[in-house]
């Protein structure tokens, strides 16, 4: 396959006419060929209405067609080979290895889906049987079901060129629930954009779907975003990115004729707690563990560990100490993008000068471009909740420890912070009182809850809640990594004495989809 | 129990400084005592604190508490007597039997949740294994469950003084999620609001409660319910009232600092389509089950069926002669509020005035005050098509036929069609191929579709969707009736190697609650 430059319409490959977009290679700031180019709102409207004439005919597909096409995309991706790998590392700037172990993610979860389609449980098929006696009024058969909600929209995100960016979770949940997606590329990765794409469009041929069921846009402003948002065939959207970015694209929803839910993920700077017995049994370990999850991928994960919460004394003392050593002989890695590396720096420099905060320690410097050169800080926790500024989150490998009078300051600085995708502790058994005393503050705070491990590395599986409150997402009832993801585009329908001829498959007395149901209160299978 | 005039703040009752807020009673017009006041952003403050202090001990109440605790409301409504239905049949000048038959649903539905809660499927229970030696990276020890959001703002509804107001469906589902509740008062129905809110008031202090699960404000005007939607610590939103009061509460909980979820139901016209061999074979029939439809309660149900469409031709004619005449024999009926009357009388107005409507028939007169008289009239599809006036709801008896050429007209005019909470089919096996046709874009329309009934009448069971898309409701993804409708009032977390000691119980090894959970991907108990 080669990389040609073009969106993807149903079938069709498009020039874009509005440009220029060009990759470029963060790591010796080269353009990469070829020149891309953005869509125009008729390209929207095209492949926005394609996905709607698709729409009726796949969320009605049978559950091991769907199933199928997920892990016939799979296999597209994986045919990609070489090539595909080589362009995301010259694109995002991240190591072959981190872009081979993504792969190995997005193939996974798109036969997570699979699997989840095939499973059924996400329909929550519920039947009430009719009780034509009952007094003082008989009851109707009444029977529930979740069907897709329609065309969704994605947005690629810059940090996971693979997995959240065409093929990636919100793409793979939204294909599982019976949504047609039309995915905005993110414009630092064009060229793996386009690869991507052709292989899902290469599946959607091959299992004989509607070409609506995909499409794939450039744009190089925020035009075709928002277009895409506003489009009326448009029933939800996926995002991941920037608090800014999010919050625009959630405004432009709430405000159509028809308002549309919006999945954003949008920031988060993942609190670490380190309790007083964990950090005296094994402060040293819990330093190197915490600055290995720092310094990962250039720190540029939205489960990023940017703030730790200790308490102050000897036990801190050595920890910072050892942190900081380990943090001031690493060398630097580069970031994915020019704005994202200059970003970066802003924050650091932010943090740099501001009178309430301390530098522990910095990582090697580097005179290749865009390279994250590691930051340890520190300051009080009255200087954390008087200063607004030092919530905001830094993308990079950059993070700051605040420190507490005591493990009952935990649950005061907790209270005071914003939703997060994350929280960790570090504790012994020892701790045990004292986290439960936070827990019930740090669940009301977060979407996910770590003991003794770090928030970056996040699992594909059945349990995850990549999500939490505002602002960390726009919607809190939801995750955007794992099965759960799916429950995200659906919603439920009643029937009520509809004759079985007409039943969704779902729904018919013979349950020939042999799922699970809720059958007068009681699971049956 | 006497009815005071009071609010419930906690376990006080606080006598309101903003009023005069007055019931009155629209069948005779006069004015109830005693005279209510509206209450003061600081008692909006009060309650919301009150509910976020009770909130963490609450949410994680046993589930046999929470169940026994709504159980113990139920009772307590019932100990009311009759002095409860005497006073909602005063201010909403419904039947008594309607009454006493909406106090039943709303005790059913109050116990109906405490079996959901003892079940726990809504907490959604996961675990994925720890996996220390899958290569090239462990798994860790991830478990998810379902946690309630916060504190809930239900506002009770005009038309269903006791199934949709202080203890109705949206208290109920918040209080069984393990979210505290503040109720605003209809002012319609205050006496009738303070006693159900005594009765749950000593539900909280004999289950031995923290006082702040459960408060009580009147509001004369609009202050107090956007100051509550508005305020901090509440964390979702309950509504069901007009579309320009939830689009209202929809905008101020989008614009707060941290926005909130909102579910209001708002709007709805329940399109009833009359398909050719239903109509041929038993057309006189499908008249008199409309009618009967149509004038229960005034029409004044979310449900009532506001629009039909049938194909032009005898049996058309045939249907408006029967339901015509059926309907100008029927007297009036008294509406729930002066207001309430006002806008109906306006609706008929204007659909009366209207070039492109035809009158069929009108019900008897009266003059007794706020009497419905109710109104049939009759259009082209392509009329309303044509004029976006005639899809506005008209709340009371009032409904509109639609004829069209053929029954292939159906799916282009439903494709017209506004979200809705129901639709409705009369049909029989000789129309099931174009029911087929029809069904795909019904979906897409409506929460639930019935066959061969009529949409007044919900069922609260397991399979009721009472929710439907924009502008039916705010949020198509849930329901306000039936089991469901818990799953509006809970977000996920994840809990990633969290020791045995810390689990919640939910998430614990041993499975205390006897609760379905997914290990692994397979269902287990």
């Amino acid at each position: 396959m080669t990389i040609l430059g073009e969106m993807l319409i149903g079938a069709r490959a498009v020039k874009g006419t509005n440009g220029p977009i060009q990759a470029i290679n963060p790591a010796t700031n080269e353009a990469l060929e070829p020149v891309f180019a953005g869509g125009t709102e008729a390209d929207v409207g095209s492949a926005a209405e394609l996905a709607w004439k698709a729409f009726a005919g796949y969320r009605e597909t049978a559950p091991e067609v769907r199933a199928r096409f997920l892990e016939a995309c799979a296999d597209a991706i994986q045919a990609l080979g070489d090539e595909l790998i080589e362009r995301a590392v010259a694109e995002s700037g991240l190591p072959r290895a981190r872009i081979e172990g993504e792969r190995g993610r997005t193939m996974g979860q798109l036969r997570l889906f699979a699997q989840v389609v095939r499973a059924g449980n996400y329909l929550d098929a519920r039947i009430d049987p009719a009780m034509p006696d009952r007094q003082p009024v008989p009851r109707a058969d009444l029977r529930m079901r979740n069907i897709a909600l329609g065309p969704v929209a994605v947005f690629g995100a810059s940090n996971f060129p693979l997995a959240f960016s065409v093929a990636g979770g919100d793409t793979a949940s939204a294909l599982a629930a019976g949504c047609p997606v039309i995915v905005k590329a993110h414009s630092a990765h064009p060229g793996t954009s386009e690869l991507v794409g052709r292989a899902i469009q290469k599946a959607v041929a091959d299992c004989g779907l509607h070409e609506g069921v995909f499409s794939l846009l450039f744009g190089a402003g925020n035009g075709v975003g928002q277009a895409l948002v506003a489009h009326p065939r448009i029933k939800a959207v996926g995002f991941t990115g920037s608090r800014a970015g999010g919050t625009a694209l959630v405004n432009i929803a709430a405000n159509r004729p028809e308002p549309i839910p919006v999945y954003a993920e949008m920031s988060s700077i993942n609190p670490v707690f380190l309790m007083p017995e964990a950090m005296k049994a094994r402060g040293d370990a819990i330093a190197e563990g915490f600055v290995g999850s720092l310094l990962m991928g250039a720190g540029q994960f939205c489960t990023n560990p940017g703030l730790v919460f200790a308490v102050e004394g000897d036990d801190l003392d050595r920890f910072l100490e050892v942190a900081g050593s380990k943090l001031s002989e690493t060398g630097t890695q580069t970031m994915l993008t020019p704005g994202i590396h200059d970003a970066y720096n802003r924050g650091v420099d932010q943090l740099e000068g501001n009178s309430r905060v301390r530098e522990v320690s910095r990582g090697q410097g580097s005179d290749q471009p865009n390279q994250c050169q590691a930051g340890l800080f520190v300051t009080t926790a009255d200087d954390f909740i008087a200063d607004e500024s030092l919530s905001a989150e830094v993308f990079g490998s950059s993070s700051l420890v605040v420190t507490c009078k005591s493990v009952d300051d935990f649950a005061r600085v907790a209270e005071h912070l914003e939703g997060q995708l994350t929280a960790t502790l570090q504790l012994d058994e020892g701790d045990h009182q004292a986290a439960r005393n936070l827990l019930p503050v740090l669940e009301t705070k977060a979407g996910r809850i770590l003991c003794n491990g770090y928030p970056t590395g996040v699992e594909v599986c059945h349990s995850m809640v990549h999500g939490g409150p505002y602002p960390a997402t726009s919607d809190s009832r939801t995750t955007s990594v794992g099965s759960a993801a799916i429950l995200r585009f659906i919603r439920p329908v009643c029937y009520q004495d509809l004759p079985q001829a007409l039943m969704p498959d779902a729904l018919k007395d013979a349950n020939p989809l042999s799922i699970r149901r809720l059958v007068d209160g009681q699971d049956q299978r």
